[in-house]
């Protein structure tokens, strides 16, 4: 039985208050609330790219990899999404990103990641290298080209998104991919993979991508939660390799994982000391895609609803799931896989939306951890005659109002003492 | 369709034959006869410890752990054992090795290890570091501890057995180490594992080993065939330990592979460049274990008979995995998991030879492919001029035979002209 607490993730803090003349202002009547909160709720923001290029005159005219609804759907979800994430995903998937080689998709993303910053919202780029969605120009190449325009290709996109994009997904899939064989003619991904083995090929992303963007964060993403990506890893480490953060990938198309299992996979990778990043996290509504298929790509039925039952499982599930991840310590992030049934990935009712922009139980149960179990609306506090007021809350972003001014102040862990000053 | 040969394994050699005075031998009728297979035609030689200690005075009192056969069993098995097989896998199960501590079963093992090299037997030492059979009284010492007692034990063995067991699975299932919780109290290798990692505990047991045997060859082994062994290598191999062989474990009581998957393991394997060593190979001659079965020590019923139609089968696999086996050019070893069904593991019926000590049709079979189709029986052959013969053969070593005098040499890759002398 494991008991489930997030009390490591809030804490108790003195915040002193000071007005405009930095005297701590006693005695005052304040309202103090939750801004932002520092835990990463993420979600992709591919439904947003064309309504974000469209509005600085890009036209909507992309391709369309793994979801994404369409302009018009897309509007009416922007404050639904921006309500409860903090953290969007946006798309690199090479064969997408740059269909014809020397033209790629730099433009129209550039404008989707400055539409998410302006609102506040943190990005990941995923992934940089990736057998899956390898493009087509490259199989051809000979060996040693490859890894050239591999590492070039690392190099211009970390490059081209430096100060919007601070997080990629530096190489995803690592387990599989040199032994990828379900496509028609291997790709060129994992041929490289294959000849120069995967250790080499993960320190390619890593030290290319690190070579370009100072302070950004690299995660090893993998689907793969057996024993494998533990061995992997392992390897990873003892090369040398600095991983910011292990991504876990959760696609449960087959069925939800369960609090023991979840919590005994968090704990095996988390034994290495490194963040956990829970970067494509899918809880379904409708039928579940029977167990015996091996990749998920193999099943897309032509229909695929959701259905009431189904959005009653998947908000418990979503409850559940999210307590557990947020209960283990080694957790910063979890992205759920689409806000939206619309275009999602192998027509699964994955979203939190349906179809018709309606948000599912799941949505509404997800705000309500987010936005009120575990964030501080606002609250009437009074300081004390040295200006102190005592703030329980999650880390994260706050503000405090006293009339018409206002301060603002963070939580962090092991930060018991904090000041704000109105402004 | 998989191809299979063996051609690569043997060669037209010619062989110049002199007399005890240095001359050519010219014009002479000769025979030439094989002696043994380069090739390592393996077995277990868990049987004959008992037997070999009994013969020089040692009583036959020790622990019997994962097979043996009565010492009255043994006797009639020696001839079979020898008639096919040239190398022997001696136990060295830590908790039977040294059920109490500073008592090692060291001079019963040198004792078996002498028996089989009068015989002209090579020897593996099977294994210095494993989770499994752990000693119970490691459990409960503090973790540095543990690792100086698991370094010593490894240089402990590898010493006292130099001169007579030139290879050592040096650490085995690595894969499952630090994962393996089928038991009630976690075991000290286990714990070691998960502490340091896979990576430095193979280093800790290949470093140990290598330091104290010179020319020693050292084996990674492990029943693991999926994705998770190649990641583990690759990591090994990263981080700069010296692997002499990969093994692989082929347990079949849940079924025989098949050509197309026991060929595809082998490639994805031989990759890496290093000699595959097929370290424990079983085909039943019974029911198969049930699928559903994930640790194979689980499943133990009460009776598990051999049976004539099981016993057809086994003996057709083992031919065909043999064929597939040697076809494949990474392959220097061949290692069968017991010579009979008396006191097999599982209580399987494993072995070639019935429980009462007739041989099984696997027997005969595999017999005939190993000293018969791929063996060099006596050939009359006559000496041109200049005292030479041409012998095609498998690499190992021959005989040739002049009247009362006898000549030897070896056939070995790479040597297309070879001197025999006659003594």
């Amino acid at each position: 039985m494991i008991t489930l607490s997030s009390s490591h993730r809030s804490h108790s803090t003195v915040v002193t208050l000071r007005g405009p003349d930095g005297a701590p202002l006693a005695d005052a009547d304040v309202m103090v609330r939750q801004v932002r909160h520092a835990f990463a709720f993420g979600n992709i923001g591919f439904d947003f790219v064309d309504l974000a290029a469209a509005q600085v005159g890009i036209a909507a005219d992309g391709p369309h990899v793994f979801g994404g609804a369409d302009r018009e759907s897309a509007e009416r979800l922007v404050e639904l999404w921006l309500d409860v994430f903090n953290t969007a995903t946006l798309p690199f998937y090479w064969a997408g990103f740059e269909p014809a080689e020397g033209r790629p998709d730099t433009e129209r993303l550039l404008a989707a990641a400055r539409w998410f910053r302006e609102r506040g919202v943190s990005l990941k780029g995923h992934p940089l290298v990736w057998h899956t969605l390898a493009p087509g120009w490259l199989r051809d190449r000979p060996d040693d080209e490859v890894e050239s325009v591999v590492r070039a290709r690392v190099r211009r996109e970390v490059g081209a998104f430096a100060g919007l994009i601070d997080t990629w997904d530096a190489i995803n899939e690592v387990v599989i991919m040199p032994v990828f064989d379900n496509e028609e003619r291997q790709n060129a991904v994992t041929r490289l993979c294959r000849r120069i083995g995967r250790i080499p090929t993960v320190r390619l992303a890593f030290e290319e991508a690190r070579g370009v963007g100072a302070g950004v964060r690299l995660v090893l993403n993998d689907f793969d939660m057996s024993t494998a990506y533990e061995c992997l890893i392992e390897g990873v480490l003892e090369a040398g390799i600095q991983v910011d953060a292990i991504g876990l990938q959760s696609h449960m198309h087959q069925g939800y994982w369960g609090e023991e299992r979840t919590w005994a996979t968090l704990e095996r990778f988390a034994r290495y000391g490194l963040p956990l990043q829970m970067t494509e996290t899918t809880l379904l509504s409708g039928d579940l895609m029977p167990p015996e298929i091996e990749d998920l790509n193999d099943f897309q039925p032509s229909s695929w609803p959701s259905t009431p039952e189904g959005e009653e499982r998947q908000a418990d599930e979503v409850v559940r799931h999210y307590r557990t991840l947020l209960a283990h310590p080694a957790v910063e992030a979890v992205n759920y896989w689409g806000i939206t049934d619309r275009g999602a990935w192998l027509g699964a009712p994955a979203g939190l939306v349906r179809a018709d922009g309606t948000p599912k139980p799941a949505y509404d149960a997800l705000r309500a951890l987010v936005k009120d179990e575990w964030w501080l609306s606002p609250t009437p506090m009074r300081t004390d005659g040295a200006g102190r007021i005592t703030v329980e809350g999650w880390w994260g972003d706050y503000a405090v109002d006293s009339g018409a001014s206002t301060a603002t102040f963070a939580l962090e862990r092991d930060t018991p003492l904090v000041q704000a000053t109105l402004a």
